[in-house]
């Protein structure tokens, strides 16, 4: 089965909002194992949206349409594809009957055009809104349509769609994805080129906020069959650059430090420059860190770095704020005023000012202070401030990591 | 002219990953002007890249490509337009320089497809990325190429493609966004229902981050006379809306929030509990912050609040750390020992657990102490974890805001 997704609204087009229904489908549909090749967004407008329709249908056998189905003028999608298929529309009483229910009793005008549904249609109706998805099947063509609003399309997409094509299905898709930390995308690409070119399983990078993930997804008769296949290729790849994998999935940098740090009862503290907070910020983006994070203390000014830190006005003269001796004094400081098992610290050169020709903009120290031993590392970083700085939260957190491992 | 766009990328069309810059460049060639009634996303195959391709040409007379530019072998865009437009690609050598300047140095043979270039064609190419942006025109028709990744798409198009698109327009668009905080969209939809009417200048609202913007849009022959029919709708709104609009265009919370505290020469220091480092982060987000952030501290624990600002045993127990008594004791603290004008705190309930019936999930008091003088609001904020923290850290800007502009 080949699929579309057909997205209607002018306010797509016009830049008011994100199509995030279009990753949601998106992802819905290949890990039902649904090849999709194209998606389309078109505006309010019957002549074009026609057009579309023709289009879509002639090169998929399923269209998902999501949008146009309120109840003003300039929602066309139900009559659109009505027409198309060659059934007319008919008065539902039991959508107006749950309409009225969903207002509370009132009934405008305006909503009796969404009690109207393709005749002998298969509908699914959902106490998340006024518009009702349906279903059309006409000469091997499945239509699908639905509501705009995310809050309406993902329930109603999960519990009624969901499993209608799955019952159309004859295989399962799995799929899992390597997360990598310390090396590029091109390289990644290099070292498994071979492997990118298989049909099954796929294996595709992506690089992402510093890191590059790698996808390996397989179709197969059974979930067993192919979840074999992921893992022949997984343990290829962690052959070549298993070095590099820090996680599975969901599991990100923060989700994995922070695993890590709860998993083996450790608790944290930061002292951050250039970061200002947001390394500590992105470990309390995880629910229940508070049992590893006690405190942390941004210190932008070197008087601060004294105070809180103890780090010597030598240091900082000999040396400067942006140091290996620096970042060591720092890491020790926190590690031992917060009495916590790890002391992180980063202090570097943001930019857009402030670089020199030793010391340019995107140089990084990060010193990571576990029980009183430190190690510091030097990066030399690249972009714009936004880069420098979420690029040293990243080898911050790759940093904790690494050292409570190697413990 | 007519405008499509194509992004290109099987990550999209898995659901891997959002389609963000199709949002941002539908805004930006609205705002120019240009009609465009589709857009597409087409995965990396060549065959059906070289279909969307044709097709697209086939509606429209400029088309805006997202992705496919990178150093992999399925990045294909570059390859597939040129052969498209009957153009061979031909090596840059001040792309190689780029390329190695950008990779310090390094240039991989992965990385080198990506100085081959289409023969004859406008290239830009800025430090945010390897891809360069291209500009290939033939027989009126336009192709404009840019990379996948936003933080390289968005600058390219903002400083090398609206440029270009502008020359070729023969009128102008002008637009003013007007900022919001502290009312929601509904209400403001409410109040400005009748200039939403209008289609020149349009009025549009959209809500974000805990913010309501309004786009005022006008078309004229010249920059002159549709900046005058944006004064007129801008003087209405405020009229209606003033107390509620603290910025415009770019110039966010945070940069407004910044720009005041450099323009005044006050200095600020944050004592957070529940955003754990974003308030201060996001403070750091703007360049040269560091004349006015000299500190701050991330006190999670009880035993951090009163180590690092003082706040007495007795309130945490009898208030509890989330307390307007806390939040006073800590902006307090803060503001004395940083020596800072402007003491900020943050403590609430972030949530998903920790609330109770007394101290829902969501709470959050802020505290303000301006040279010894404090004020503290109490806020129930809505949403998860994430939109709490985010919450927080919009209100705790706004209220520096405010208490500066009081003083």
């Amino acid at each position: 089965m080949k699929a579309e997704i057909l997205a209607v609204g002018t306010e797509i087009l016009i830049g008011d909002i994100v199509n995030t229904n279009a990753q949601f489908l998106s992802r819905r549909l290949f890990e039902l194992g649904i090849d999709m090749y194209y998606q389309t967004v078109v505006g309010d407008n019957p002549s074009r949206l026609k057009e579309a329709i023709r289009l879509a249908f002639s090169r998929a056998d399923l269209v998902i349409f999501s949008g146009g189905l309120g109840p003003t003028d300039d929602d066309l999608t139900k009559e659109t594809v009505a027409e198309y298929f060659g059934v007319p529309l008919v008065l539902h009483e039991e959508i107006v009957d749950e309409i009225k229910q969903y207002l509370n009793g009132r009934y405008p005008m305006s909503n009796q055009k969404q009690a109207y549904i393709p005749e002998g249609e298969i509908i699914f109706h959902k106490n998340c809104g006024t518009a009702p998805g349906i279903i059309l099947e006409k000469d091997g063509k499945i239509a699908v349509l639905l509501p705009g609003p995310p809050r309406e399309i993902v329930p109603m997409f999960l519990e009624s769609v969901e499993p209608y094509l799955k019952e159309k299905s004859d295989f399962v898709m799995e799929s899992k994805v390597l997360r990598l930390f310390g090396i590029g995308e091109a390289k990644v690409g290099e070292v498994v080129s071979d492997l990118m070119e298989q049909s099954n399983p796929t294996v595709a990078p992506y690089a992402k906020d510093n890191e590059v993930t790698l996808r390996i997804a397989a179709k197969a008769k059974t979930s067993e069959e192919a979840e074999k296949l992921i893992q022949t290729a997984q343990i290829e790849i962690e052959a070549r650059l298993g070095e590099y994998v820090y996680g599975y999935d969901e599991q990100d940098m923060v989700k994995t430090t922070a695993a890590l740090l709860l998993e083996k009862g450790l608790t944290v503290a930061c002292a951050e420059s250039c970061t200002a907070g947001r390394l500590t910020a992105a470990l309390g983006d995880v629910p229940g860190i508070s049992a590893a994070l006690c405190e942390s203390v941004v210190t932008y000014s070197n008087e601060a770095k004294m105070k809180y830190l103890g780090v010597s006005a030598k240091t900082l003269e000999e040396h400067g704020a942006v140091s290996k001796e620096t970042a060591e004094e720092m890491a020790r400081g926190i590690q031992k005023t917060a009495g916590a098992d790890v002391g992180v610290s980063v202090t570097g050169i943001a930019g857009p000012d402030g670089g020199t020709a030793e010391k340019p903009v995107g140089l990084v120290y990060i010193g990571v202070c576990y029980r009183g031993e430190v190690t510091v590392i030097r990066l030399q970083l690249h972009g714009n401030r936004d880069r420098v700085r979420q690029g040293a939260v990243m080898h911050g957190l790759n940093a904790i990591r690494k050292r409570i491992l190697a413990k």
